[in-house]
């Protein structure tokens, strides 16, 4: 996320938003943002989300992603939301969502539903 | 839709409910409404939807859904909500939820995501 | 899948088809099958499919499909196809192919995507 | 999709492959494709197969795109395949995969199912 030039700009349980400004190297000729960038701001989203509501130390991966390319994306920055509908041993549910804003405008670009998987903290050696 | 007893239960422009009974046709063994119900009333939902905030005679087809299984799909009834999130000339998108409901208890058990398509009314015949 | 006259025609390790006649139940005026009985046969065929590259007693539940509605489902029976792509440990993907199938003539009206989850035995309380 | 640094390696009418080298700018700390990268050029090579059934000069978008993350996305390149499974007068779908590719060694790292709206030559301006 961070090579795309894309960060985090709020966190509440459940909830993250991301944030990627308007780059040449993540838009179009005419300005509009890749698909691509649009697409990996909300995977992103998604995970943190769903990182968001498990201890310090879990992590997870997406198992799969589903998203509808809604209006072209264009704006000052893109603003994704990733929010956890479903938490549970093994999945995480979230819905997607991401906005093009222009200034005081924020225009629905993309939404999407997202199905990820928490890793055995046994089995990755990662430290809980 | 009314073939597995499935009714509207409610429309406002842009937001269709659908209320599916709990019926043996509809269930398994152990009570819980099939997969295939469930996913049925949400699809239609949608439908409805879509169609909510077209002209009177209007009509649109299914191209895709995704649809994630939540929980086991419980309740007296099952209660779909299918919500436009986007129309356009040719493509509808809408968000598809669908809750078991236990007399108070509601309880979200699947939701989804589905694209839908205008007929063209001089293509099918369908009178505007 | 019984309760709506579909039953198994085809076991192979990673590939199960499952038949649906047509009979008023699940037809629409014009002979058409409901979208929703096309969905239920393409969840219950990648649904046995996982299952058949498992030890007898495995179970899963479907966790999430997509599914692409490409044609009138139109025929004497429709035929689903499941394949699976990659079983782990806890997840299994499977494709979805469902045929309206006349006579000779075999036409592709939905193709889908599946993610299932492999139910451990210890919380199931099922026999492996 | 040149942006970063991917190129068409295979075209035939309904099938294009599309290979996206290994480089520090699209891989993880461990070597790892980052998910971004495989789902953008799952998404190119189902956009340009769907343009190789069209006469030139047709322009396509990405409606939506589901996508499975089945492996680590790992190899000297990935390659992505889109294969349009239907074409019609409005709407395409294909099937998507991508491909870790080390050596001789090809493992599939992700599939997926695509829709893309053909644009109105008349509405867009484009010469067809």
């Amino acid at each position: 996320m961070a090579h795309l030039g894309a960060r985090i700009s709020h966190i509440a349980p459940g909830r993250v938003h991301i944030v990627l400004p308007s780059r040449p190297e993540v838009t179009q000729q005419h300005g509009y943002f890749h698909a691509g960038g649009t697409s990996a701001i909300a995977d992103s989203a998604g995970g943190y989300a769903a990182l968001s509501v498990f201890p310090e130390g879990a992590d997870v991966l997406t198992v799969e992603y589903k998203i509808n390319l809604l209006a072209p994306a264009l704006g000052d920055h893109l603003e994704a939301v990733g929010t956890v509908v479903r938490s549970g041993r093994t999945l995480t549910v979230c819905t997607l969502e991401v906005y093009g804003v222009q200034g005081d405008r924020r225009t629905l670009v993309a939404n999407g539903q997202q199905t990820l998987i928490r890793l055995d903290p046994a089995r990755t050696g990662a430290k809980g």
